[in-house]
C-alpha cells in the first residue's frame, strides 16, 4: 500500500489566507447585507496600467497568427524580459547582475516555496517572527522543521528571530547557526525595513557563517527612504550568499496576472556546485515558462509609459497607507510600517488577541484585516492592514474603525 | 556551511530537450543558411483559435478597468473553468468527477513534476520505458530513485516497464510492487495507447496492490479509435487509485499560454488521509493560481465555437501524422503510433543508435527529431517525430527524408 508524505500531516490548520477567506465568506453568508471592506490579504485593487494592457493585447494578437505565434517559452524566460530586468532593476542601481542570473517564473509565491528544494534535507532555516507563512510551510512539507509545539505555535527545528516593537523590528543574529535565512524587506507583514547598513551586516554575517540569505524583495517599489536598499546586491559580498526573489504583483498589480523572477548569482556556490545551475535544472525539469503574453506584460512594466503609470499607482497605494496610519494614530492606536511598504502593523487594543481583534473588526466594522499571530507567535497582539484597497474604501474603513 | 540537495548531482546531463536545443542551435550557428525543420519537441505551431483569442482580449480589457479587474485567483481555479472542465471532460463522458476534484494549474509539466511530493520519500515508482523524462527526473530530485547506472542508463530503485515493438508497446505488470505507477496514454513518446479494457486491468491491478496511478492524459484529444478511454475515470474503480493530469497544450495549442489541471478524486485515500485535501494544501501553499486571462482562454476551449475550431486544429495535426507515417513507411521505415496520438515512433535504420540517427537527420536532412534513447533505455534504436509542425514543413521534411 502506498504511503503519503507524512510531513503534510504536521501542518496545523489550513493556509492562513484560506482560513481568513472561509471566515469572511461565512460571515457574509450569514449577513448578506454587510458591506465588507477587505484590507486583509495583500491583494491589489487598481486596474492594470494602460501601457501593460496595450502590450498584452498586442501579444494576444501575435498568438492568433501563425507568423507571430509562440509555443513553449525558453525555460528560464524570454531574453527581452531578462534584459529589461537586468538593465532596470540591477544595472541602473549599480548591481552586478546579468541576464543569465535571472529566472522568470509564474510568481514569487511559487519561487519562495520552491527555492528550499535546492538545499539538503537537514538544513536549518531561520525566519523572522512574524513572517510570510509560505517560507515555513514549504519547509514543513519538506520535513525540515521538526515537531510542532501547539502551545508555543513554533517548530522545534526552526530558528525564530523575533521582530517586535521592542527591537524596532530589526532581527538579531541567531544564537544557533542557520543554513538558510529568509529575509523579507521591506517586510511583510510588519511594513518595516532595515537600512542599507543594517542589511550589509546580514550579508557579512551570512558570508561569515556560510549561510544563504533568501531575500524576498516583493515590496521594493514602495521604498521611499534613501538609506534603504532596493536590492540585496547593493550590499558588498551579496553575490556569494544571497538569492533574491522579486514579484510583479505589488509594483504592477500582477496578483492575477502572475509573474515573478528569482536572481541566483553565479558566485553562489556550495563547494564547486553552482546554485545557479541547480535552479536552471529545476526550471527546466519542473516548470515550463511563464506565458508569452504575461512576459510581454512584464516587459511593458519597464517601458517609459509603464514606469510613469506605475509610479502613480504606487503613490496611490502609499497615500492609502498614509490615510490608514494617520487615521489609526488619531484613533489612539499604536502603528508601525506604512513608510517603505504598503502594510500597516498595529498593536491590538485592550489586550485583545490578534484573532479576537479580527472577529471584532469583522463584526463591528465589517473590515477584514489579518491577525498578526497568523504570521508567527511574535505577531500575537498585532494586526495587519493593507494599503491595497481603493481609496474610497480605505477612507470608509478608517471612519468605521474610528467610530468603534 | 550550508549544504545542497545532493540528489540534483545525481542527474545525468541536462534535461533532454535542453540538450537537443543546444545541439540544434550549435548546428544552426555553424550553418546559418540551413533551413532547419523542427519535428523534435512536441511544440505546436498553429495559432491560437479565434474563439480563444477573443476571450483573451475580453479578459485583458477586464483587467484594465477597476470594476472588472481581478486580483489573486482562487487557489484551485476559477469556478467557471472548473465547471466547464467537469461538464465537458467528465460528466459528458459519464465520469463521476466533480468541480472540487479539479485543480487548475499552469500546466501539466509542473503538475507531473510536483505530484510526487504527496508521497513518502521511500515510495517505489514504476514507469514505462521509454517515458517522458519529467516523471523520473522529478523523483530523482526528491531522492526516490537510488543510484544511476551509466552503462544501463537506469536507476536502481525505479521499476521499468519496457514498451517496445516486441510487446506491442503494452506494459506488463511489474514483478516488484510499485507505490506510484506513471502511465501516459496515449503515449508520449511512442504514440501508441491501450484499449479501454487493457486500461481497466491496470486500474484493477493498482487497486489490488495499493498503488496510485499517475495518469497523464495530455494527448486525449487525439484519440480516434472508439475502444480507447479518454479519461481513466471511464474505468471502474479508478476513483480509489488514480490521479489524472490534463493539459491544454496539445488540444488547444497552449504550450506558450500555460494551462493544465489535475484531477484528484476524494475517494483516493491513504488510510483516513485524503490526497485531494493534500493537493489542495499544496496548491494553497506553493502556487498562486493560473492567470485570470489564461483561465478565460481555457473556458473558451469549451465554447461551441472553440470546440469546432479545435476539432479542425486537431485534424490538421493528425493529417500531418498520417503524412509522416505513410511517408516513412513508403521510404521503408518501420513506424508506430500516429493513430491516437500526434507522435510517430520509428525504428532507426541500419542499426544506428538513436543519437546517431539524430545527428544523421540533422546534418543530412536538416530535420530535428527526438532520439528514443533520451526517453529511456528501451527507446534505444527508436526515434520520435511529431505531427505538430505546419503541413508544408512536414511535407518538406518527409521529402528530404525520402531522398536520403
Amino acid at each position: 500500500m502506498f504511503q503519503i508524505n507524512e510531513n503534510y500531516q504536521k501542518l496545523p490548520g489550513s493556509y492562513l489566507f484560506s482560513t481568513i477567506a472561509k471566515k469572511v465568506n461565512a460571515y457574509q453568508a450569514a449577513n448578506p447585507d454587510a458591506n465588507i471592506i477587505r484590507l486583509g490579504i495583500g491583494d491589489v485593487t487598481q486596474p492594470i496600467a494602460p501601457a501593460i494592457i496595450e502590450a498584452m493585447h498586442k501579444a494576444v494578437d501575435e498568438m492568433g497568427h501563425a507568423e507571430t505565434f509562440r509555443g513553449y517559452a525558453p525555460d528560464l524566460g524570454y531574453d527581452f524580459l531578462r534584459k529589461a530586468i537586468a538593465d532596470n532593476d540591477y544595472r541602473a542601481r549599480g548591481c552586478d547582475i546579468s541576464e543569465d542570473e535571472i529566472f522568470v517564473s509564474d510568481g514569487a509565491k511559487s519561487d519562495s516555496a520552491n527555492i528550499q528544494e535546492l538545499f539538503s534535507a537537514n538544513s536549518r532555516i531561520a525566519v523572522c517572527d512574524p513572517v510570510y507563512p509560505v517560507y515555513v510551510d514549504s519547509n514543513v512539507m519538506a520535513g525540515r522543521t521538526g515537531s510542532y509545539d501547539k502551545e508555543k505555535e513554533t517548530w522545534s527545528d526552526v530558528i525564530y528571530m523575533p521582530c517586535t516593537a521592542e527591537n524596532n523590528f530589526v532581527p538579531e543574529f541567531p544564537k544557533e547557526t542557520p543554513d538558510m535565512i529568509y529575509l523579507c524587506l521591506p517586510n511583510n507583514p510588519t511594513g518595516t525595513t532595515l537600512t542599507k547598513s543594517q542589511l550589509q551586516e546580514w550579508v557579512d554575517y551570512a558570508n561569515k557563517v556560510g549561510a544563504v540569505i533568501i531575500y524576498d524583495a516583493a515590496y521594493e517599489a514602495y521604498i521611499s527612504e534613501s538609506d534603504v536598499a532596493h536590492s540585496i546586491y547593493e550590499c558588498e559580498g551579496a553575490r556569494t550568499c544571497a538569492i533574491e526573489l522579486r514579484s510583479f504583483s505589488k509594483n504592477a498589480g500582477f496578483t492575477g496576472v502572475r509573474l515573478g523572477f528569482t536572481v541566483v548569482p553565479k558566485d553562489l556556490k556550495c563547494g564547486e556546485v553552482s546554485l545557479n545551475a541547480m535552479w536552471a535544472r529545476r526550471h527546466g525539469t519542473k516548470f515550463n515558462g511563464a506565458p508569452y503574453i504575461v512576459q510581454r506584460a512584464g516587459e511593458a512594466v519597464y517601458s517609459d509609459a509603464g514606469k510613469a503609470q506605475l509610479k502613480e499607482q504606487v503613490a496611490y497605494y502609499m497615500n492609502n497607507a498614509k490615510t490608514i496610519k494617520e487615521g489609526l494614530a488619531a484613533a489612539g492606536y499604536t502603528v508601525f510600517g506604512g513608510v517603505n511598504a504598503p502594510y500597516i502593523w498595529l498593536k491590538t487594543p485592550s489586550g485583545m488577541t490578534s484573532w479576537e481583534f479580527f472577529d471584532f473588526l469583522l463584526e463591528k466594522a465589517n473590515v477584514v484585516g489579518t491577525p498578526g499571530s497568523g504570521f508567527g507567535p511574535s505577531g500575537e497582539g498585532y494586526f495587519r492592514l493593507t494599503a491595497f484597497g481603493n481609496y474610497e474604501n480605505t477612507v470608509r474603513a478608517l471612519e468605521r474603525i474610528k467610530a468603534l
